[in-house]
């Protein structure tokens, strides 16, 4: 019997997002976290079932004594959480009074920790071996979150669905990475697993589902190693990652040999050569991503906005195909910073000059400042003028167009009116030629910066806080758009 | 006669930055941040003086009519502002009815935009030579401030003095720098001056005045390039970067070729190539910095808190001498990620292992995480056995100690209490050992983010947004500590 074909198919695999009934075994305050982040998603509680060995009732939720008072033979969804020593003991115990589909292993200290939890994960193994029908994800993760689903592990995570899929061998990776997206740009979420120690279901299996998701337009990895028990589980990686048909921003850990030397205490895992995975994102159209969730976390707002945006207008989506980047600005420092920043990282800011330059001039005779590329046009960002100057430098040569401001709070209402309605003059025109506009905001932290910058986002500019954040993040998108040529 | 030993003496430059008496001419509106700026830092308004050639009273000051009517002959520093082609002309006029000591002329639009600039730049470089007691800055610069001295061209600069010197060839930046600086870092300055085309006063003589200056403890840097009027400049400038005995952050715009272009326009500077500057860092004490204003201001916070906490305890500073890192922290995935980073960086992450690490368990027997360097110590916290693992892990070895956490807020008020007792126990701790500490606060933005890292600075620890800004400044402390030695 073939698990994967059978109990992986997508179909499947959705009832682990959105189980129609949990089970939480042994549940308990310490863990209570799970059942206050069912109640926050609004998942129907007369489904979900906590059995207790000591406690009455968990946030106004009675417990069964036992697994045997569950009033139902079939669970969709069980949340185990017994000491390691009976994992063994209770997996078999469950399995054969209930009909199971999927067990989130939440019990720690096992392969990870040394060589007594290694055994136990071999033996549940087999256990699952011999229950062909139960998968099950863990141990050691925090499992599962899905909006659509109305399951989460955290109170704190968003209840609204977006399009970006996760899967973390972290779960503390996993949550901040849901927590501090959602704050910093409002991204939201398909589905979300942390995966643990993948004693059953493998990443590259994850990978294939979001493949296959129509709820997933993004998808973000963050992987540690192969495991231990599954010898082919590289190779299949490997032509699920070639295979991939969306976006996977995949972060690393245990790029270097003293990070491998601390992937073996977390997950256990197999961490592999850094010359196998060079290779591996060569030949797949797999975006590699620095082990910073910060970078993580400007990627996937880029890439998950913009997919939103030409699905919204029922387009193709459109990548950038040269790195051509027109910088506006008020400040001659800030422009010398920028356009060295910019060509270090491999962008190419043209030259304005000739005819266009005489046609910017005459449009707007400058006495200060320069329009060469950065436009530098200090005190006129309210006035017409600037858009027409703006406009009229923006044409098809230009991939990106960077406005940097940090002005706004000197202007009085009607100045900030103008210049506003300057920003989404700009961005029109920006988006009628299929380009990419980003406004950077460098005045953090402070209250009117957050003002604005909402205001911005929620009239759907792209706003980062640098220039650095802002230009890597389109050269992510460029490496898409070509690996993805290549790929087609 | 040389002006330069004569009216570029530490006494003669101590005016420029704390003027007796302050003229303003042509004093209108449009330049009312000067006055702003002048009234905020609470400059006695009676020796300020505004002469318009068109308005009454500005912010409630009366306008005098003319140069003939400012009532002293002898006047410290003039502020110029007029239009670029009557520029030479007011000069004259000036300069032959009031004894001058120091020219900010903020007129722009000279050796930066054309030819007929740069001719005007020359004439006034003629008459500052027939006039040598007379010093000149700009022009194109937006000029000085100086809390002690109670001036300042804006009125949003802080009124309180520090120990940190800006030098910067850009008035944009210069103000950045000090808002930015203010703001994420409380961060305080002893004298800043926005140079601008520099026909007079040079980047070399600003820098050894600085290091003479016993209110200045740290000088930054923003360097454009040469002036074109000044042939030997070059070489004066490298023979005072070798002899700077305090530390000089150093960021250098036009370090690309298409840089250099762009400098042009904006100081008219003669941008030098990369392979001079390679040189010029390796022979002098001279730290550089990349072209962004974040990590400026990143290691202007470390270096100046640094000193300041050596100079409150009277001891001589002490720099880092190794590269070895402790990381505490509660999650095992931001620990992978951090061991990479941090090795990524060139630091080292000694493996606790052996009898250190038998120590640290008969303390704390863990049976999830790691006490192998990262300390991941989930769920303990506001224990005090947290404390004295810390504590038993660093030990003389150890260099620097980062602390990452996000989890305050999950903490009622008696665990945060113990928590915070917990890092106050670990910087009396590491600081007995002359090393340093820093805290990682990721969960940005959010407001209990700010009270908290608040809390901290004002409690004297050392507060990071991320693992990479952290490790970059602590690097380029112990670059300058390497460099010192060397020329000591």
């Amino acid at each position: 019997m073939n698990k994967l074909e059978d109990f992986g198919s997508k179909d499947f695999l959705d009832l682990l997002f959105k189980p129609k009934n949990v089970l939480i075994y042994d549940a308990k305050p310490k863990i209570s976290f799970f059942v206050d982040g069912f109640i926050r998603q609004g998942y129907n509680l007369e489904n979900l079932y906590l059995v207790s060995t000591k406690d009455e009732e968990i946030l106004g939720i009675k417990c069964l004594k036992s697994v045997d008072n569950v009033p139902v033979d079939s669970i969709d969804l069980v949340i185990l959480s017994v000491r390691r020593d009976d994992l063994v003991k209770e997996l078999l115990n469950l399995l054969s009074r209930k009909i199971v589909k999927f067990i989130h292993i939440f019990t720690a200290g096992t392969g990870e920790f040394d060589e007594k939890g290694v055994k136990i994960e071999r033996e549940i193994k087999e256990i699952l071996n011999a229950y062909p029908s139960t998968r099950s994800i863990g141990p050691n993760c925090m499992g599962l979150y899905c909006p659509l689903g109305k399951i989460a592990y955290y109170s704190s995570f968003p209840t609204e669905n977006g399009a970006v899929g996760l899967i973390f061998q972290s779960g503390d990776l996993h949550s901040k990475m849901v927590k501090f997206s959602a704050r910093r740009y409002n991204i939201r979420f398909s589905k979300g697993v942390s995966v643990g120690n993948c004693v059953d279901i493998q990443v590259s299996e994850f990978l294939q589902y979001f493949n296959e998701d129509n709820e997933t337009q993004v998808i973000c990895v963050y992987f540690e190693g192969l495991p231990v028990l599954y010898k082919n589980e590289g190779r299949r990686l490997l032509e699920v990652l070639k295979n991939m048909r969306k976006p996977v921003l995949f972060m690393r850990g245990g790029r270097t040999e003293r990070g491998q030397a601390a992937v073996l205490t977390h997950t256990g895992s197999l961490a592999s050569k850094g010359d196998i995975w060079k290779a591996i994102f060569k030949q797949t159209p797999i975006i590699e991503v620095p082990p910073s969730l910060d970078e993580l976390i400007d990627y996937t707002y880029l890439f998950s906005t913009h997919i939103q945006n030409y699905k919204e207008k029922n387009k193709e989506v459109e990548y950038p195909k040269f790195k051509n980047v027109l910088v506006i600005l008020w400040s001659g420092g800030f422009g010398i910073l920028a356009t060295d920043i910019l060509t270090e990282l491999g962008l190419n800011l043209p030259i304005i000059s000739g005819k266009k330059l005489d046609a910017l001039k005459q449009i707007y005779p400058i006495k200060i400042g320069s329009l060469c590329n950065p436009l530098d046009m200090p005190w006129i960002i309210s006035s017409k003028v600037y858009l027409e100057v703006c406009k009229a430098a923006v044409d098809d040569t230009i991939d990106l167009v960077l406005v940097v401001t940090d002005s706004w709070k000197d202007l009085d209402d009607e100045r900030f009116k103008n210049f506003y309605n300057n920003l989404l003059g700009i961005k029109e025109h920006v988006h009628s030629l299929d380009k990419i506009l980003m406004i950077i905001l460098p005045q953090y932290p402070s209250e009117s910066r957050k003002i604005l910058s909402n205001k911005l986002k929620n009239d759907g500019f792209f706003v980062y806080r640098s220039i650095e954040s802002a230009a890597k993040s389109f050269l992510k998108l460029y490496e898409y758009g070509k690996k993805r040529k290549v790929a087609l």
